[in-house]
């Protein structure tokens, strides 16, 4: 394959971007922009000079804002990509011969290229599920039958909160999970890429669905709830990770004008900011899901409980609408389309976009 | 180790930043922050909704800039930082079972925490120099005197241009290097962090010293050189790396919101603004090199063609030094202290810090 | 966990082995010796100084003893073990970024203790199973649905014949998958461990069920089929595996004194050793299938089409019986006990066996 | 380059074997065959089934044996071969971010294809040497100057005895480089591919050059020293390498049927065979240099303290006796050639070479 070939680069996209256009849409919550108090800060870091790689004022802060969140212990690493966090954040927590449990739809196995393989030569067992939600029995079954040389071992569990099918664990379910993972001499990761979310919709602190149900190292989102880029791995067991910091440079991760990325997350973890932005999201996507579902021939999938909406459309209304309005199928089995809201999503969008869908339908 | 220790994290550093201050230093070229110009590129950039991983507008647009720069075959795939450019590009261009040339200086030898072995699984033969340039004799040497399966196969000559000592390869010492690698079925990557700085030193074209030279794959150095963060894997020669987007997307280096990123690089190549910056901090590694050449018991090290000033003081003046003013040891055998200056660097900065060094060393 | 603890050693077994005995069992195809005209060709090896890695009289001559087998394009890479053959082969098929499919209960994807992630970085698409076989069906659905960037490449397609589950692909039912893989850009590896078990039930060359059929990249098993150690990747599409002798080398798989590995093979394949002892292994899995079938409260699970029975017993009886004779567990989902044939399985060894287990079901 | 091609198999030998010859030469001892008590030891192992993995009686036997000559902590784990055995032994004594420093001319630096970094991801730091010897000096100047994230961590420091030129470290030239490691916080590995030979000459124990001078890890080799294949990595140190069952495994070196690799290394260190084997080629290679010595135009490289002798010749001498001869270059900088003795090797075999060596240099 030529690299960069048209074909190539087309092969992950849905459409053609309108040139030049202002495109509002559904494709994914990594198609908004910043928000405007996320690049304020970035303005305000960009005076003088800093130690690079982390020794400059906005990361040296960044580390009691993350311990307001998730506890005294929280070491905050800064990363440049969801991808990246998780990869990081893996290979910290396991060594060279590892087997790392998660669902079958977990970003981790699905989205990122194999990088998990590739990078960090991790096996992932990886669990069918409906709900895109680990369970406890689902968790036992993906364990090697013996625990012997033959078999990868199994030393992380890796969840995904929200889930990459818009749909929650709750306390409850996270501490039971947790609690399994231990017994069974494993750690926990979670992928909190779109953590915010969570957090917003079980109306609970973020550390009651991290630090306090038992999660080891988590990876915090920024880039889908209004940053420019930017994720951090928060190691909340420091005894679960103990080679962050070198994992971090040695897997291509380490910023080094790190200030331009501490001073996001400032932004958002320091007021309200990751609150806001992510009910607001949710909010478009059950204000979405609710009008669609009166729409005749549309059915929603999984519970709506983050910012996703996954639906089935009659063919010929999913293609029609396609011309219409940007969107993405869904990368696993099962015919639904997936829509995202995002912190910038409008109830115009919203409405717009319903509309559309009844024209559609309509055969308009 | 613990993770994120304090000892851990100082030791990459030199002095603790002082609190909450506006440093002004020489430590590195990444402790500036981003220029007025690139800051507003990228607020410009943000409205709407783009398409992520490279189909938005700015990025696209960002093929036709490089192409003007480096040649219609010329393939811009932005990453995050410099050695994940290297690391990426490295791995497009070889096999599972490679061996890589490069001066034992190197950024990807000694700077990159062994990423392009961790990573890449590659095996470097680096090559003592004294001036940081490998000369076709070193080159030769540094060759296995076999072809056969006992040792890693030689696939890659890496360039450094500038090199980490701050000195520059002549267009025609490019092109025999080239040349050579090519005659032994080798490809050319070079390191290109701060490659406008050699660019503007020798007053050519940034296609004079890399497409027309021979380069197959170019990293193009962004942070360094006014961003807030980029830098761009340049494919000159498509055949050399076949996999560059699969490989950027496996070593995670891959930006969702790539916008942000492609539109500082159109800040930066699509003026004149990479060659302003790079001209400024060179102009002033010259001033403060005649300087401190003035100044007793201080010896300047390599020729000072870049924005790198290497330097041997008094022990007792060098700690003195360190107390008043930000810089670094240099991180390979001999006693220098590096100086750098960048395209933030004034000329009061520079005075200032001759005027201190020199009260340094007369006691003061 | 302690190097070579007791307990690690013990959890890789059933039951500790009596002291000094000759045991007889049924545990593995690898519990069995040489078979005596491998060790005469191996002594007849010994004499003399011969060039190493492969450079030997016995190694040369191997090539046209696997053509003869193989066909005219074929060209083996004698090397120690399965796992080895087949992360080596793997390797030489695919880039970095590559995935495999393969059955979830293929010997690459739970007993190699994760050496296809961890040495060769390959994700494994593990499609579940119930008879252990591939269908295009279940090749189709576990291809991304998607070809970009995102999802790791999937470059190759790996059969094992006969299977884990001593289960056999038809002729038919090979070129199927073959062909639908190659349809995919795709090559087709084959785990043939126990590939002289599978020719000798189908009475076919060897030929007609690789060359023949599409097979790129074979592992031809040795060890357990008579041999002390040694198995061999073949290539038989030169095309797909263009590294191979490399991969060899770079993942430990290179013999330095590898006359004594060739020379067994030729001992196995120079005659019709490799026919004569498949053929009894299936034999007495056959005998013992037939007998234990017959028993009250037994069931053969799967079909015995090679040297393998897999059965269900009540769990008094299982356990009872696992004190008088050796036998696994299997190592994947499901509560069947696996008994393994061998070339030195005796019909006594089966008789009495048979007579054990109807001791036991009868409460003896 | 095609998979097995003619030339690139060529291109790892000096010249084609002849064929069907009994082959006398000094091209490696690995060119040797298997010595006649060996391979009855192999021949008494082949009796009934026996548990694969280790867990058979010759394996389990083996323990005791190496607690006799390496002291009762040590645990013996065979492999396959010596870079296998290199490659899993630091990989069980590192992180994935970890740099090891050696010799220049170390086999894992030079002839292992690449195996540490491509499989272990390891950097190499390695230090020239005239002698093949570190130094405390030389392992000093190795290290990175700065103990940050941004240079791989050196974690293990691994020395070769004999080295790969035919040299000895002393006793206390041993003890000093693994105080001097210890003290740096890394631990120490020994290549021992030719540790007999060294022993022989210093006339000690095995131990007191390993266990006792402070040695965490050892690759004792076995195959250059009169065994079929096969060699043991010995953990000295249990805290140094707490996974080395798994690397085993998960690095493809795990011998299924290991009794017949245990069964070797209990001919070999369960009598005096090792002692007698590494003295006979030592007393050969003294006998090869002191002859070859009085011989005009001749140079003898290096002390000859083991079983290989490296020496300068006048180039057509070099030339001539190659026709006659089998030997090798040596592969690394400098123009000698490299003879090496075997347990084998008669005294004829020295007198009839060096007669031929002396009618070459006469012109003959």
């Amino acid at each position: 394959m030529t690299a960069g070939s048209a074909a190539e680069r087309a092969s992950s996209l849905v459409d053609p971007p309108p040139a030049g256009s202002a495109l509002r849409g559904f494709a994914s919550d990594n198609c908004s922009g910043v928000h405007p108090e996320v690049l304020a800060a970035i303005a305000a870091a960009n005076f003088g000079h800093q130690y690079s790689y982390g020794a400059d004022a906005n990361s040296q802060r960044l580390q009691a804002i993350f311990q307001r969140h998730f506890g005294s212990a929280a070491q905050a690493f800064p990363v440049f990509n969801g991808t990246g966090a998780n990869v990081v954040a893996l290979q910290a927590m396991t060594t060279r011969w590892a087997a790392v449990v998660c669902s079958s739809v977990a970003h981790v196995n699905v989205d990122e290229g194999g990088a998990p393989e590739s990078v960090g030569g991790l096996k992932l067992l990886a669990v069918p599920t409906d709900s895109g939600k680990l369970t406890p029995g689902l968790f036992d079954a993906a364990l090697p039958r013996r625990d012997g040389v033959h078999q990868a071992s199994p030393q992380v569990l890796s969840l995904t909160q929200s889930t990459e099918l818009g749909t929650l664990y709750s306390v409850d379910e996270l501490a039971a999970l947790c609690d399994r993972a231990h017994r069974a001499g494993m750690t926990v990761h979670m992928d909190g890429a779109r953590l915010c979310n969570a957090a917003a919709t079980l109306d609970r602190p973020l550390r009651a669905i991290t630090t306090d149900v038992g999660v080891d190292v988590l990876c915090f989102g920024g880039t889908k709830n209004g940053l420019l880029l930017g994720e951090v791995v928060v190691v909340l067991n420091p005894e679960a990770a103990p080679g962050l910091e070198r994992a971090r440079k040695t897997s291509m991760q380490l910023a080094s004008k790190m200030r331009f990325i501490s001073a996001q997350f400032d932004a958002l973890l320091g007021t309200d900011l990751w609150l806001r932005n992510a009910r607001h999201a949710n909010a478009m996507a059950q204000r979405l899901a609710t009008a669609v579902a009166e729409l005749p021939g549309v059915t929603v999938q999984h519970e709506v409980d983050a910012n996703a909406v996954f639906a089935v459309l009659p063919a010929d209304a999913e293609a029609a609408l396609r011309t219409r309005v940007s969107f993405s199928d869904w990368n696993t089995a099962g015919a639904a389309v997936r829509w995202m809201t995002s912190f910038d999503t409008t109830e115009d969008d919203v409405d717009h976009f319903v509309a559309t869908l009844g024209e559609v339908l309509a055969g308009g």
